[in-house]
């Protein structure tokens, strides 16, 4: 998605964007929450989330067993994102984030789950209910599924015997977020899923394409498992961005470098490529690591590009999530960057 | 509420009104839908609907037991009936009618139940919580919970011993509406709630209130129960209409005759006084009834004005529910002609 001009010979020519019109950022969670509230500020036209559908844990692992509906969760969250800065987006975020309280059957369900799946019942496909929310809500883009039905995380996970050289088979998200072993390699349940169309469109009409932060193993490489996804990042005129985590995680990604985050990605996807990778300046800041973070980087067909992007909390100091605003900075930085390459 | 104008002589008259401008109408289910459709025919300025808190079945007793609040279900139904008409109406009736299917801890449970505690929970209030849903659902009116907390209903059933003098306490509304005795009184717990300031405010302002059709004892006769109904019902200067069932129902009013509505009426609120009764008049053709009916409704103070208010199905054929439109000119006639007396 470029501009052309006429040139003055008459035959058009690209001119670099200056700023991405269409993002499309693919993830979950948190780390997805962050990156949306990013792409806000970054005033494009449009923005799509395209989204994880393998939680099976909480509100929404009950509602995906109870109804077979793909996982609400991680497409409340995008949602509550995208709606923050809406007229009416405060209440609606409210509403949607809600959990009801007691000790009873509805106890830790989040409400927008529960419209999510409502209006997935009425319209026939979750697509069409969360396009539908995102009307009623004022949401500033459009929340995707990646696929239409759910898909289920089986990991292979050493260190959980005595001999430390036996793989253990771990599935479903939450066992996977949370093995006490190390994490070697996930696959997902079918392992060939359509994906949502929409997710590939998203993707093959946007300027920049953002992967990242969050879960390593439960909300990005998912992503990438998909081979409809993967063929569209490979398609795909975008700037391709992997934004990395600020920390390892306990559980999936316990003791993880930043570059061992870049590793774990090729080995999950051989074709993929990148054109960016995001990394904090501070996290990562001796000359050895940043040269490690590169070349795992190269293996890619990605530059690095060092950023502060780390929030900090009331008191001045850093937590382990991304500052939007900085994000945003970040983003724009390196999507010019990559078309001046 | 009424219309002022100089007279000749310099002193203000009132002029009869022609149409009710504010319509407030008591009463639950479905008895109460159809009076707010036939209300919203009307066009009055203002609708308000005074919700029964009694419900302790389905989807709104499970809630009411689990979070504590005052049961949903009723309250729901009035929106949906002030919503139907509304811009994004349909989409909003569907959303909040919705039932979950399946088999597990959601079946049954209506989404709009679930977003009126939610927001309950949010905003402090159910009022709070029915006035931010109308306002988001473009709701035709004001949904208004008769008390804030939740009422039980206990009665006293004949027939429910070999002995038919023996009185037995059935307790819940589920379970009086549902005896195979016969209902002979009953009472709200506590006996003497605080009524909603706004259900008192909406009686007073009102030209015309309404109270049935519905099932009679867990639906109608509740809202004359609470002290604070009865005297603001003595206070209004509206005209004061009860709409009589088209049958008895199976359970709690099984065999009651026209006239048996009306004097259990009285027998539950010694002091009410009533303008009009509106008899669908197919229902009751033999002279000999009517006057029974009018002998009855005489002890309330009220006329009985009769009119074909039956709705029919796709076929002709005559159904057990108020047809709106028909209703509606029942309820302008009846208005007009207590204005006149």
């Amino acid at each position: 998605m470029t501009t052309f001009f006429d040139a003055p010979n008459g035959t058009p020519e690209e001119a670099p964007l200056e700023r991405p019109r269409v993002i499309t950022s693919l993830g979950g969670g948190h780390g997805l929450f962050q990156t949306l509230r990013a792409a806000q500020i970054c005033s494009p036209t449009t923005i799509n989330a395209v989204v994880t559908v393998a939680d099976d844990g909480g509100s929404s692992g009950r509602i995906r067993r109870e109804l077979g509906q793909i996982p609400p969760g991680d497409l409340r969250m995008a949602l509550a994102a995208l709606i923050a800065d809406a007229e009416e987006g405060g209440l609606w975020e409210n509403l949607l984030q809600h959990r009801f309280g007691g000790h009873g059957a509805l106890a830790g369900h989040a409400l927008g789950n529960l419209v999510i799946v409502a209006l997935t019942d009425i319209l026939g496909t979750s697509q069409h209910a969360l396009d539908q929310i995102a009307q009623l809500a004022g949401a500033k883009g459009r929340i995707i599924p990646v696929c239409a039905e759910p898909l289920d995380l089986e990991a292979e996970v050493s260190g959980l015997d005595s001999d430390a050289r036996v793989m253990r088979q771990v599935r479903g998200q939450v066992a996977v977020a949370a093995t006490p072993g190390q994490v070697r390699r996930v696959r997902i349940i079918p392992d060939n899923p359509e994906p949502n169309p929409a997710a590939i469109e998203a993707i093959l009409d946007a300027d920049l394409v953002t992967l990242g932060p969050g879960s390593w193993f439960s909300s990005v490489i998912p992503h990438i498992l998909v081979p409809g996804i993967v063929d569209a990042l490979a398609q795909t005129k975008a700037t391709k961005t992997v934004v990395l985590n600020l920390t390892s995680e306990p559980g999936e990604t316990a003791g993880f470098s930043a570059e061992r985050h870049i590793h774990v990605l090729r080995q999950h996807a051989r074709n993929l490529q990148v054109d960016q990778v995001i990394v904090d300046a501070k996290t990562l800041s001796s000359q050895t690591e940043r040269n490690h973070v590169e070349r795992a980087a190269r293996t890619l067909g990605a530059e690095v590009s060092f950023h502060d992007v780390q929030a900090e909390d009331g008191r001045g100091r850093f937590t382990s999530i991304h500052d939007p605003a900085k994000l945003c900075a970040a983003l724009l930085a390196s999507f010019a960057g990559a078309r001046k390459r």
